[in-house]
């Protein structure tokens, strides 16, 4: 008899639809009646937060202040830089109207609101701010002395996507989007790599993915950017998620926005910018690369809750004592520091079974579960179990010893995640150097190994065959993988030194 | 000869266009190309961020998760709460279509972007979010045991005005509003008032803003309300600023959205609503509240900076030794708590003359500026300054008893900021028994007292003397001062114990 799972399909029988169970089972977010756009939950929310004051912190260490710029982008800021505008135009809610008015239905009877004011400029809202930031960067740029700008917002952006999937693909989604503009090209490209770098170190050492850093090809670039660099991580069922991007923007949007400033030799130049961006997608790759088939598994570093204690109470004379003892130990453990911070504790006093109460903490993947009943005070232990193993194993540790090591555990289990996360993405990563070895490896609607090839071809070389076998590739891997022994092209047969990764994806 | 300041005009000149330079000088935010949005700068996003970590603190304090929910709401959704979508129809940004199409110009052969793909259903950009959260609480409630929900969302709001001034009146603003639902009139009740609370306390403690908590007349509640509480702030030119409300909604929204349960008793019942905010408006406050004629003034417990270090060099054999020394201060500084956080310490050691600098950190509202020179080093010994004197006031101490007294001297010039905002606003409310006097106040554009008044009249009585005298009831005072014996409303003559403030206000 197959063993009983929290999350029903498993991840074998239908991928799509364990993440969307898993997503109802942990209470993180739901669609709303809002074509598009979701609804993040407070337990799915309260990830986000922890995310962004860690990310926060790295971005202001790393020189960056954060501002706050225009929703609504004039639709002839878009027109100033064509290439950006086409790569958004399709996806743009569009304002047109700024009053609605009461028109009451002659044949229902009903008050129904029409939108009325029509504007002489329309607005879209912002699916991304460079072109509002980059007016705004004109004002404020006149010599090399107001350079570099380094800025950041945390905000809401809109795209209207026809096909969502929550987190990963919404119409509107959550964000942060750095600018910056320089006086060197030198200095831009090295911004470019910083921010590369610290979402690649986010990642690996807060959400425990170990994501692939590396550039992104012609044909995938941000539009209106001269490179693209991206984080690519591996999910359970072996498709690529794009976790982030730093893109170098060269001078195109300097040109077209004018942000100019005279130099140090006093000539007039245009300032060379970037920007970089991640969003609520990383809690879709979060849950796909740690989540099992009870439920979500949350790394300690981004756990709400990291320790939950459940008091077992099975008689009314010893009960107050058992509570009183949780709340005690949970007041010792969050006097302790896991990364700076208090450990997150919850007594779950809740009146109602204890079975119930563990599947739903397991469900929503919290690290640490403990059992505390009248037995364990007798003896001064403790009834722990973990989330990073199996939902039925559990340890008897002495209260003391646990206490003590708590901070170690937490981290134990972040690091198995890693761990787990990295062997898997190793296991699934493989190299081919033939059209033979690509087309079998891809053939078919299941799942797919990540191919690193070599690779010298067109964009539109590239568009043919990522359109006929539904793939990408997903980056030009940042040093040594990206890189090998001159071989050539599988599709041109052209000799090439670089290697290419071929996925498929979210 | 009149005085130099930073700042011209000054307060007393045109306190209106002071504000606004204010504002320039201090960085704080600019007007953009986007009709009614602002860009807020990084010194006025800073001042927000310490506002929106400290709210949230409380907020949670209080039993409240944070939660996110769509920035668009169906325009059939404003349809089902008649009076909120009255209240909210004229200044609303309309979404109608979700592309953008290219047009080349017969003319002028340039490419203008056309709106295309009309919308069926049409959404408008939330201008708060009774309804659209509403919709998520009626999904979320079917049992007594589902209550209470509270919930609280940061976000990004668009109210399409047609006069607009930075910070005090956006089409665009930032801010929090919380959302409650709960079984029974009384805790819903409680909640409005524990919320309300809430806001008074951080205006008064952390803003030193000595608001007037009230509650509002029922021509100036909010549409859809049973009642509405505010906290009213009285600035440099007397006018009212409404800072912060929290409505008690009642059923009504209940009613419309259907948010029902089954209650104990097994019947089904409609959930009791709150609903309250807070926005960047309250930054608009806190400058007209402490800034002077030199600038901002920024209370230590929101100041992005409290304490800058300004190192004075006229020799280059000293300077090394003079930075060195600046930077081992701050650091001795920063390891101070203040109200738990690190005290916030700047060094500047930026190559531009002394005064430029000073005056600099004057303009931003910088609590304590310290002067330190290489005679400083020799004796040990600092020059002091406080916002909070006159700029040109200087103080020199002992560095070790500068530094043991930090904390201390923080709080002091917290404390000041709020006497003085005290001070000036018992000053000018004035208690009138008279419609000649009321009249007398209020006659001509210039600054006017608040006048507490005697008032039982109609809605419509009150919005006629309103518009005459171009004045409004700020409210209904809590506690005294909105009490008193029996006296005749200055209006209708009628026997009433009811106060209320009237006023000038932004
Ligand atoms: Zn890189
Ligand atoms: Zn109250």
């Amino acid at each position: 008899m197959a063993q009983q799972t929290a999350i029903s399909p498993t991840r074998a029988q239908d991928f799509p639809e364990w993440y969307q169970q898993v997503i109802k089972a942990a209470d993180l977010a739901e669609n709303s009646e809002v074509r598009g756009c979701m609804v993040i939950k407070p337990w799915g929310y309260a990830i986000w937060e922890l995310i962004q004051q860690e990310l926060d912190g790295r971005f202001k260490a790393t020189g960056h202040t954060n501002a706050y710029f225009p929703l609504l982008i004039p639709v002839s800021y878009l027109e100033k830089e064509a290439e950006h505008a086409e790569g958004f135009a399709t996806e743009c809610a569009v304002v047109t109207h700024h009053r609605l008015e009461a028109q009451k239905d002659e044949v229902t009877g009903k008050t129904k609101m029409i939108p009325a004011g029509e504007l002489t400029e329309k607005y879209v809202i912002r699916p991304t701010s460079e072109t509002v930031i980059g007016a705004a960067f004109a004002r404020w740029t006149s010599s090399y002395r107001d350079l570099p700008l380094k800025v950041n917002q945390w905000c809401n952006v809109m795209r209207w996507e026809m096909r969502t999937r929550l987190f990963l693909r919404t119409a509107e989604f959550l964000w942060q989007e750095g600018h910056t503009a320089h006086e060197t090209q030198e200095e831009a490209l090295e911004e470019t790599h910083t921010m590369h770098k610290v979402y690649e170190d986010f990642q690996r050492d807060v959400l425990a993915i170990p994501s692939i850093p590396g550039e992104k090809t012609e044909a995938e670039r941000f539009p209106g950017a001269i490179q693209t660099f991206t984080v690519e991580a591996m999910v359970q069922d072996r498709k690529a998620i794009q976790a982030g991007t730093s893109h170098f923007l060269g001078q195109n949007f300097a040109k077209a926005q004018d942000i100019s400033f005279a130099g140090r030799d006093n000539t007039q130049q245009h300032a060379w910018t970037t920007s970089w961006g991640v969003s609520t997608r990383m809690i879709g790759a979060l849950i796909m690369m740690h989540s099992d088939d009870d439920g979500l598994v949350c790394p300690p570093r981004v756990a709400p809750k990291q320790i939950v204690i459940i008091p077992v109470t099975p008689k009314e004379d010893t009960k107050q004592a058992v509570i009183n003892h949780a709340q005690a130990l949970a007041d010792k453990l969050s006097a302790i520091r896991f990364h700076g911070q208090p450990i997150r504790v919850q007594v779950d006093t809740r009146d109602i079974g204890g079975g119930v109460k563990k599947w739903e903490w397991v469900k929503k993947g919290v690290p640490v579960r403990i059992e505390i009943g009248p037995r364990d005070l007798e003896k001064g232990s403790l009834c722990i179990a973990r989330r990073d193993q199996p939902s039925n194993e559990k340890a008897f540790i002495a209260e003391d010893e646990f206490v003590a090591n708590a901070e170690v555990l937490l981290q134990e289990i972040q690091d198995t995640l890693l761990k787990r996360a990295r062997d898997f993405r190793d296991a699934h990563i493989r190299t081919a150097s033939t059209m033979q070895e690509l087309e079998d490896n891809f053939s078919g609607e299941g799942e797919a190994d990540w191919l690193l090839v070599p690779w010298e071809a067109s964009p539109e070389q590239e568009e043919e065959l990522a359109k006929r076998l539904r793939i990408s590739i997903r980056c030009i891997p940042c040093g040594e993988m990206g890189q090998g022994d001159s071989a050539p092209c599988i599709l041109t047969g052209k000799p090439t030194t670089q290697r290419v990764l071929w996925a498929r994806s979210y």
